[in-house]
């Protein structure tokens, strides 16, 4: 186990009917003047809308409203965003929606206090300072786990790339969760989300740090509960139980408890950037049709055989082949794969109407032209890449 | 899953050497006069005391001690420690050492903003208010999980009661845990502190409330971790990788975050400060003695049975026998009791000397006269109490 530090102090007020409480938590916490982002016409077809209005104007608090956030959310917003606190001296940001809502608001608050253009901060040429406004979180969609992690990720659309920053500063001071809110989500956004978290916990599981057992088995008991829930919640959306255990992870899986004293490794998140970046796809969908790929080419590498095999008996109770862990391993990969077919997610880039027309391009991308490496349990050069790209066609 | 709220703000600061920060941490906090409590004399044997000494020097901070904290600790000391922060002007409280002297600090750290005598917020008559010194620590016993909890217990020895109060205030602001400062722990402490943790992941795991899958896991892979590393911990003092799994378990055994979202038990914990009120024992040695019985009387009370078969298969690897579940979960029992017999934990009152006469008192003491009942897994009475004690003696 390698040193760390964690420190997480996002209040976690999760469960039925618990937006009611929003106005008085902002409240409680010294809010005056709010500014309420959101995204588009669901959070008014599904009440939650009103539901929050009402509870910021009983709670007497001022605020302006700001829609309008898209996924792979855009600078050109943030920029927007960044204006009207400015203008109406808000004090203090209320994200309405998913991860893409939560970012963009992450990335207003230290935005604010920055002089020039917020991008610099984004892109990473101006590291962000300590002032901030804070932001709190009604989650409706469980998949970045941006309700509790200390990062956020834009786009910029004019220039196709898609990138992060983070603080130590920047977890949401409190995220309100109630999994009721999810029942209306189509069953791609769910399985999408889904996938998304299983990618938090992975690239931080496959690792090559060794005696991390304690944090191995809480990643693998949010491995196995996603795998457990997503079908059922797919099957009865209004399954409160499964709603709420997917909820749940999706915060656990990325709040970095799980990345506690190893080495992660982010690869399959790097790579989604990427293509995200040049296509707009789904974030979940990107890494359900690169994960797969990722582990069965990796079932072919040496070293990270006995991580992937451990995965596919503790997560799903594969029954070990002692003659050989690679057969273990990659009957792990062959129930994930029918469980992402099953939830209706792509399996290869040709089924989201990606060609090979950019592989080169993300190749270079990713390594500076062929010039370092990517992912740190297995470090990937530009013919690794080109080839796990390959596979994913 | 029950709606809950969880908020644990606690810097963890992990790791070898990381102690000799401790200046520099709490000046970043904003110490300026510090107290600076432990226990005995086994931290100045070490060289720990030396190392903090020099850290708070190094740092520019003022600061008093305050020496002599004994197990099961005492409101005298508390009392002495809130006159010197009075007397001093003392604005950080830094507890170095295990429960008993980061729970004297929480007693002193809200008692120095109580007019009136400390009992009245140790005992629940008055509540505690919002004003409080901030607390550090640097863990030297894993135990108590008091590092990151939000609860103190303190004994009055004049008047043989052990009790406790909370605040979600009374959170450390950062603790330092280095494993290598548990390397020099007598093996009956080790033991039973690794009791202490077990027995705060089991309160909240044996539970009736439905749907707690991902907190189930979690508790599941906290007791695994401890299961498996304290032979070794007890086999290689300094074996670095089981004295850090012991350290991080003891802490997410406590912190709560497994008990979000569930009914909890609580009532061996109730028992044993019952017990070490009138007996001055260790507190996991008190735990190791009445949780194998509790779960064994359990084990014939059949809505308690699936909870205790789960248990006993997904933590010890006990082969599920379909036809009878209580088999099942007895044999999970027997494999607790072999564990802590080979760590050297008592199994029964006679061993460490105490016999029936409190018997009816205890029983008493719980129920109040047998008014009410105890613990929510199994609600004993007084006659429930009375059985489970003949059955530890």
């Amino acid at each position: 186990m390698n040193n760390f530090e964690f420190q997480c102090g996002t209040k976690m007020i999760f469960g039925k009917g618990t937006e009611q409480r929003v106005g008085e938590e902002l409240k409680s916490f010294g809010a005056s003047r709010v500014l309420f982002v959101y995204g588009g016409s669901s959070i008014k077809k599904s009440g939650l809308y009103d539901r929050v209005v009402k509870s910021l104007t009983d709670a007497g608090l001022y605020f302006e409203e700001l829609a309008g956030v898209v996924p792979n959310p855009r600078v050109s917003l943030v920029r927007r965003g960044i204006s009207i606190c400015r203008e109406k001296g808000i004090d203090f940001l209320l994200a309405v929606g998913g991860g893409s809502v939560i970012d963009t608001c992450k990335a207003m608050s230290f935005g604010v206090y920055y002089k020039e253009d917020v991008w610099d901060l984004i892109s990473g040429k101006v590291r962000p300072g300590t002032q901030r406004l804070p932001v709190a979180t009604i989650l409706t969609l469980p998949a970045a786990g941006s309700e509790e992690s200390d990062s956020c990720v834009i786009s910029d659309e004019t220039i196709s790339v898609k990138t992060g920053f983070g603080s130590p500063l920047m977890r949401p001071v409190f995220s309100i969760m109630n999994p009721e809110l999810t029942y209306t989500l189509p069953p791609y956004q769910t399985a999408c989300g889904c996938m998304d978290m299983m990618s938090h916990a992975m690239e931080r599981y496959f690792s090559h740090t060794e005696n991390v057992e304690m944090t191995d088995r809480v990643t693998e008991g949010i491995l196995a509960t996603v795998i457990h829930n997503l079908p059922i919640a797919l099957e009865k959306p209004d399954d409160y139980a499964a709603r709420a255990e997917i909820m749940l992870c999706g915060t656990w899986a990325q709040n970095d408890m799980t990345g506690c004293g190893r080495e992660q490794d982010w690869f399959n998140h790097g790579l989604e950037h990427q293509i995200s970046g040049f296509y707009d796809i789904a974030h979940g969908a990107g890494l359900a049709i690169s994960t797969p790929a990722w582990m069965e080419m990796l079932c072919e590498k040496e070293q990270c055989v006995p991580k992937l095999a451990q995965y596919a008996v503790r997560v799903w109770n594969v029954p070990e082949n002692p003659e050989d862990a690679a057969e273990t391993a990659k009957e792990g990969v062959k129930k994930l794969r029918s469980l992402l077919r099953a939830a209706g997610l792509p399996q290869s880039l040709g089924e989201v109407g990606i060609g090979t027309e950019r592989f080169e391009e993300i190749a270079d991308n990713m390594t500076d032209g062929g010039s370092h490496t990517c992912g740190a349990f297995y470090p990937f050069g530009k013919k690794d890449i080109l080839e796990l790209l390959n596979r994913m066609e």
